[in-house]
């Protein structure tokens, strides 16, 4: 297992584009179409809170399976990979959960990370661990976020030596209706505590925040994430592009 | 509102490659985006069966909203559409219900068709209406099919004269669970109603049937199309690139 495992980790170069081996009759004499050559066999697994969950149904926990992978970014990187390689034997979970904060992610890492092997793990963790101080008089802090943050990380490396880490940053977009003052300068600081974490372990960060914030100059909170927290169909679209584009920096 | 309507059609040009105006801090320096050039709000109906529904919410019947557009093609469609077009106010609804045959959508026609005034009418409809021959003691045939299909095309463009059509193939993908000898070949005359009569109304007609088969040269039925019926997020994804594909055509 191990080794096979190891054999996996020397073709984790991504994203060089090659044109796609699949060509229906249909598709004949069109734009050729564009894959990220991602490896044979890769695990990737999505853990997170609401966002990352996006409705999935958790009884259907199988890899790869449309309606277990929700109606979210997950769903719209997964349907991108695995439409576009074929034959490859690729597997991707979602093992996000509504309204977790990062402590609930540690109860249940052994079952919804560590045994799942993941070659990449992609999380996006914090936003209800500062929100929830505002609507669930939960009473952790910046600084338990961080330090429990970085005691999962670490226990994922010890057991998983070779992972790839992806963090995304947790974000708030201005405007929306969940959103207020309430939220500065508190929310930042676990962003900061994420992008810190992040830098300790050679994650790919990616600055969720600054990619929304860009997105309200060319349309308005409503249109990419209502309530500030959870993105539109559209908002989504926008963390699965740079996400995609930043898969080939692992 | 026939006016602003009339008005749209002139700019009914579909997709012109253009690059993405928005661009975040976190895209600077990567691979240019590519969206299409689709015009200000334009306003799409998918109509169909259980392939198109994907379990979507029907609660949640307005335009745009992730779980209302469901988990299928549909979905990954509405995604790319309005993800990469931010503020030019596209709106997309979803219609299709599971187990519909073409008199079905007949009876809600106004409801689910008519009074949306779709610019773009995209319509995947006919596997049920051979399928629940075989399973449920329906006694249409193909000939009704295509005499009913006729008759619903026709009052839709009674309706909405300057509709766009888009029609796509009704498929079985062979080898799926649901598949017997018993579909040969009466299905593919269900196949060639639904191709006639797209012919017959200038309509763009995807054949999905050979993107399947195709499709099946480089990985089995069970990741395209379990059943042969209801695509997985893969096949989902297939559907999506060929309808984008196609939609330059209307």
């Amino acid at each position: 297992m191990k080794n096979s495992v190891e054999k996996r980790r020397k073709f984790l170069k991504f994203a060089t584009l090659v044109p796609l081996a699949l060509s229906a009759p249909a598709l004949a004499g069109n734009k050729e179409r564009m894959i990220t050559d991602i490896p044979n066999g890769i695990r990737i697994l999505f853990q997170g809170d609401s966002i990352t969950d996006a409705g999935r149904s958790r009884g259907n926990y199988y890899a790869n399976q449309g309606s277990g992978l929700g109606g979210g970014y997950v769903y719209q990187i997964a349907a991108d990979i695995l439409g576009a390689n074929p034959g490859k034997e690729i597997v991707i979970y979602n093992r996000g959960i509504s309204g977790n904060k990062v402590y609930q992610l540690a109860k249940r890492w052994v079952d919804d990370c560590l045994q799942l092997k993941p070659d990449v793990l992609s999380l996006l963790i914090g936003v209800n661990d500062f929100w929830h101080t505002l609507t669930h008089n939960y009473k952790g802090t910046a600084e338990s976020f961080e330090v429990d943050l970085r005691v999962l990380v670490e226990r994922t490396r010890t057991y998983l030596p070779n992972v790839k880490l992806i963090f995304a940053e947790p974000f708030a977009v201005a405007g929306g209706t969940a959103i207020t003052d309430a939220w500065y300068p508190e929310f930042t600081m676990y962003q900061q505590a994420v992008s810190k974490i992040a830098g300790e372990n050679g994650a790919v960060y990616i600055p969720l925040q600054a990619v929304f914030n860009e997105a309200l100059k060319v349309a308005p909170v409503s249109y990419w994430c209502p309530d500030g927290v959870h993105p539109s169909i559209a908002g989504a679209y926008l963390m699965k592009q740079v996400w995609m584009e930043e898969l080939d920096k692992l």
